[in-house]
């Protein structure tokens, strides 16, 4: 994957910081999944699991701390 | 999904903030599986799974960990 | 749940800060499954179950290293 | 559990510091279970079940982090 | 392994910086597992699985934070 | 286990310190289960285990956290 898809980790507000956590976590997948059919595939499967749901939750509050650190937390 | 549900991390109280830290739990599941419908089905099934739960529980120690740390812990 | 049940993270003691993670673990059971007799009813099982109390452990921890922090580790 | 088992996250050494998250991490699943003879029970069925050992070592780890923390990593 | 991979944390961008976080994730696979014939014969199974994949993202996560504070979160 | 195996956090380099990340790893498993025997018996299974050998990769990346941050990261 040679395209550039992070240059920052600094968002305007916490919901944009949140949706970048959302967005680290999937390229988390992608480099060790690359092939798009397959994470099609593999989608409405997970996404009617509790439990992946869950795991999926947890991966986005693990790079929601990152993020959240990088922006001082939005502190005024 | 568009609408603004996150516009600050700090909360008057720790107990707030703990239940932010729900708030983003349930986010990070509901950008995952936006159907409403479909976590309203499993809802049930993993309310009674002890697994389930202690997992649920781990995502919000986790989030609450941001948010606490957001608050400066709620020092005075 | 509206009643008040946390209204500081600081401790006199590194083990009163360790039963608060405790508190703060059960706390995140019992916002996703607020039926207490559903929670006594699970209790049996998971507690012979040594994934399900390492699970247990690691959520404690997770709130312990907030709570620690909150406290400045209770360095004199 | 009234008993007096943890006065301070101070420890002269790492080694002290890794020896006391080991037993954080036990105190963890103790207070969950507190029937000694249920978890002697449980004991030799997870000591050679490799994921258990694996989830065992990593709530020692976060518990580790607090404690390391804790004594500024004990460095001079 | 006595090859040098590893000689600095810091990276020019926040996406050298995850990718170094999946070869740090990668390496700890690979210091448990050094059989490369064995890794390449268990990849298609669990790059196909998606709890698989979720925990996959889940160490990258964890690595990235270790990362992103060393660069101090690339803040200019 | 009463040998001295634990001195110190600092390390030189950044590799030596994942490598100590590691050390970490694997005594957190001996303590639990410190039968050598026990543990060689287990190796060849985990060791071909996708899922093991991810989770085992998440107790380093965990440990690293703690001693890169021992080492602040290894900055100059």
């Amino acid at each position: 994957m040679s395209d550039v898809w992070l240059t920052t980790l600094i968002t305007d507000t916490p919901q944009a910081g949140f949706e970048l956590a959302i967005t680290l976590s999937r390229r988390g997948v992608k480099y060790t999944q690359p092939d798009v059919a397959v994470l099609k595939r593999l989608r409405p499967v997970y996404a009617e699991d509790a439990e992946a749901l869950t795991a999926a939750s947890q991966v986005i509050a693990i790079n929601f701390q990152t993020v959240a650190a990088a922006n001082n937390y939005w502190r005024k």
